[in-house]
């Protein structure tokens, strides 16, 4: 099931997508209710072309893995297969939905974007175990990391919450249509051209060992949102670097998960 | 004005300190919304010693400065005045209440403490100059950064996030109480001893500079919660390092915000 979050007859909505067609849910539970509950009876039908898509969660945290596939460092040198998981946290209001403008920094002129799988918690849990981790995966999206490389220099926090920086969306595949995560495949294209490609079993620390990880150091809610990296072919890295400007269209595209696009505000 | 979240009579509550005495307010708004709107009617007295104090905010952001006054790191070397501001964020997960014990991270013995001003923002704002920032200041209270050295050596988030490993509180003090930050003095005592001493204005980087900076990455929102980094005189910069074990009694004070209380479980 792909679910949604979207804006339909001036109404916050919650619903499914069937075709073209989006399937709104009665009472409008947040996506993490359904993900830990199921989906409820379902009340009214829109052409897709006539919704507003939303951020999948209203109030996600969002954990993000860094530095989790072979390629150059944005920052120079060589990313190598580290010896733990290292991560971060992003405020939500980084984050802009499918089809919402990107909004550069403002104060610098090195802003980057990063295509990623995206997990959504579906099952709560403390102290999950490698084998027992898939299971709490309710469902799969794709999360634009956007960064402020300059920025990113001062502490990796700072460079990667700039407001409505990066995006996530557009939608959440549940669990279910997921046979095998490694098989997903990442793609990124910059006004057409394609600048990110790798499978997601490139990463150097998988999803059950980053559900592992995390949930050692704290117990992982439904809803909670668990960015897993990005692979290279990110702008700082290009030679030269080829960094975002007012116009560029992004599309992070994961096989199975749609299409995630935005624009260069 | 002392501000508390509290639970009397079975029910979650927001009031103010009276002497021994808690106030009610009627409606119970949270601090973030006391703080941008002002106190409404009063409603129920209790003595304080009836009731539990609760986190000061139910759904803050926690914004938590690093290496921000002179001292030996953690990690090793000792800090210098940074060119740039760092920066984590904290899930408030890992926070616990005044009186609420700790708890130990399970898989380290590096267990740790800092205590820290925080400033809780009172007045919304984007890209603040820092001659305005103290106007966005709503109150002050104390948090207990609660690290976990060994992972915080994976990433800082990783070691800052622990669940239940640190604290605040006990109260949110009103600007309009604290003449001078510069002047409030930090101390912690662990088992009775004094640890940390240290006057806030040895910062590097002063509470403008830190909400300017802030607010130029992304809005600032009544209810956000900056915590501004620990002076000297953590666990791990003794000799020989002195980790937190079970039993022991911490008591963080700073000079006109109350002492936060935290056992370690």
């Amino acid at each position: 099931m792909k679910l949604l979050a979207f804006t339909a007859d001036g109404r916050a909505r919650t619903g499914r997508l069937e075709g073209e067609q989006v399937v709104g849910f009665a009472g409008n539970p947040d996506l993490a209710t359904l993900l830990a509950e199921g989906a409820p009876a379902e009340a009214g039908r829109w052409p897709l072309s006539a919704v507003t898509l939303a951020a999948p969660l209203p109030a996600a945290r969002l954990f993000c893995i860094g530095l989790n596939y072979p390629k150059p460092h944005p920052l120079g040198g060589e990313v190598k297969g580290p010896a733990h998981i290292s991560y971060f946290l992003k405020h939500q209001a980084a984050l802009v939905p499918h089809g919402a403008a990107l909004r550069p920094p403002g104060v610098s002129e090195q802003f980057d974007y990063e295509c990623e799988l995206a997990v959504v918690i579906g099952k709560a849990g403390h102290r999950i175990a490698e084998s027992a981790a898939l299971a709490h995966v309710g469902g799969y999206t794709i999360l634009n990391d956007g960064s402020v490389r300059d920025w990113q220099a001062h502490s990796v926090t700072a460079g990667k919450n700039f407001f409505e920086s990066g995006s996530w969306g557009p939608y959440v595949t549940t669990a279910d249509e997921v046979a095998d995560w490694r098989q997903l495949r990442l793609q990124t294209r910059l006004n057409g051209r394609t600048v990110q490609d790798s499978p997601a079993g490139a990463m150097f620390f998988g999803l059950e060992k980053i559900i592992a990880y995390l949930s050692t150091i704290t117990p992982l809610q439904p809803g909670d949102v668990i960015a897993t990296g990005s692979p290279e072919g990110t702008g700082a890295t290009q030679k030269p670097p080829r960094f975002l400007v007012p116009g560029d269209r992004l599309e992070f595209e994961v096989s199975g998960l749609g299409i995630l696009a935005n624009t260069v505000a």
